[in-house]
């Protein structure tokens, strides 16, 4: 089969690898119908080590069951699925406080391990808990935003979920890549009443304004800072959704938190320390956040896209082929695309 | 009248000094009948650059009103106060959500503007929203553990506060010290169920036991990781009491820490930056905590210590006069004493 390998930084590659087959007796094998690029992924697209073996990408798709081991049982062949970024069986004690990305016997996709989603088909490793059969045809309308429900949507919810957005309250937004316009989405639909996108890209913050944005904050550092502050009678934000990762953007999101308000962070972080600690002890701000679990989200989040509610797959700005996945990667990482889906 | 100044590391002095008076209308001045060395006065005994002017020591006291400015109205002079470490309003947005630290008047004890409670007298700000009247006489045998309102007993439990301490679960405390001890108090009071104490000073153990904690771990770092993990069934704590402040602590707290868990941490940070961050993202752990709102659980922990329920005041194992307040940092950084209490 086709599939998107990483051998280094910049140097991204489709080619023929190994068909997914079943290896274990709960896995199943998916026809992937619709992925994407994550901006996780431009992580390594711009400093991985030349690898001689690579590394196979793409963590989030919906797909048609193709096979299923012989311990899989809740699912049927020719079912249309969401496949979460991460593989969790469901049944843990992790799974059980909706923690599915902590499960004990789960996994991420997008290594040599499982292999990537950026591919004609996927192997998914504990597919019972793993994966959620869609209500919808494969060629629904619907599909860019079901599509997200397997990571960047999710990732949006789990830092609002975190950052404790109530009704009535201000929201800051750190980022305005997909994951910081779904974070404006989950903050709406969570019933804030003032939500400042920080970011400088018109085109998404057009989109971030149509999604619920009430305010925009293009400046950076303590200019950024000070704004927010201005803004929020003086104090700084309620919530504060961290959506990017680097140092500079964490410091950032720490300085526009209210006194005694919290950070959800969901922006991988790329340094092994956290700025700004002391800052925000004297200040009593909660920092929190991870990896989502995208799949105990799926749930909740579902009837809104079904409903027309909230429309998170407008991130998507660019379709590309499998073969076009290469100049996918160069679109986003030089933000001529927002999000990109693919459709292999 | 006399009190305690630090000229620099090691360097503590009880002298005389202008006499504690009144400057705004909203001021008290209390005689101190009973005040104390916190663990953090230790910070600048060990590093403090010398100074020619020095800094006023103590931020702890409980005492008699002597003195009241015109715009006090809740006082009596001769009421018995306990004074937190903290001044504050009580009417601000920030004291209305209980983050009295946070106060827009507010402002903290033991610095050249307002003067240190190690001494015979000290002048209190916001007299009418910081001091809080006992309802005992200044000789009350409760006296120690009623003094611990001020700073200690509150410091421990709001670490057991943000760190989400449940009934029936399970708990780590970092640190042996006074703090520490009290997060053991405020762990129990609050329900927990296991209670691991971190630590490796024989009769600080011995008083968490007392206090309640179920288990000791003496081991450090990644051997202390791997202890309380086998003692939580693998999988870490579900709140983590962070009171020490120095990195390796700080690391050992995320690092025994249940995926999903949280970080309460009270230690005064004394690093720019916070360790083990990318550890404590791909966990999903919440990381809370500053400096506690003492007057704001007042309320709270009072009646237990009248009923005899709690015993903070049994950190207290040496106690000095004035003069002697030198000889009690002494000893108290070198580990002879848990916590000192003066009695000017």
């Amino acid at each position: 089969m086709r599939a998107t390998v990483m051998y280094g930084a910049g140097d991204v590659r489709v080619e023929t690898v190994a068909d997914a087959g079943i290896v274990e007796p709960t896995d199943a094998v998916i026809t992937v119908t619709h992925a994407c690029i994550c901006g996780s992924d431009l992580w390594p697209y711009k400093s991985m080590e030349q690898s001689e073996t690579g590394r196979p990408m793409g963590h989030e798709a919906v797909g048609v069951v193709e096979a299923l081991g012989a311990d899989v049982g809740t699912l049927t062949v020719g079912d249309v699925v969401v496949m979460p970024f991460a593989y969790s069986d469901g049944a843990c004690v992790f799974c059980h406080e909706g923690l599915h990305t902590s499960c004990l016997h789960g996994g991420f996709f997008g290594n040599a391990d499982v292999g990537g989603a950026q591919a004609e088909a996927q192997r998914v490793p504990q597919a019972d808990g793993t994966l959620f059969a869609l209500p919808v045809g494969k060629d629904d309308a619907l599909m860019p935003s079901l599509l997200t429900l397997s990571d960047v949507m999710g990732t949006g919810h789990h830092a609002a979920v975190v950052a404790g957005v109530r009704p009535g309250q201000s929201v800051a937004v750190v980022g305005d890549g997909a994951v910081g316009l779904c974070g404006v989405i989950a903050a709406k639909r969570l019933g804030a009443e003032q939500i400042i996108i920080m970011g400088r890209h018109a085109d998404r913050i057009a989109l971030a304004k149509e999604f619920g944005a009430t305010d925009v904050v293009s400046e950076r550092g303590s200019e950024a800072v000070e704004r927010v502050k201005e803004l929020t009678g003086g104090f700084g934000a309620h919530s504060v959704l961290e959506c990017v990762g680097l140092d500079q953007s964490m410091e950032t999101a720490i300085g526009v938190a209210r006194p005694g308000g919290s950070v959800g962070r969901v922006g991988v972080p790329q340094g092994e320390t956290m700025p700004a600690s002391q800052t925000a002890f004297y200040d009593n701000v909660t920092v929190s956040g991870g990896p989502a679990p995208a799949r105990a989200y799926i749930e909740e989040l579902l009837p809104d896209i079904l409903e027309g509610k909230i429309q998170p797959g407008r991130v998507f700005d660019r379709v590309v082929r499998l073969d076009e996945v290469p100049e996918g990667y160069r679109a986003m990482d030089e933000r001529e695309a927002i999000k990109v889906m693919v459709e292999p």
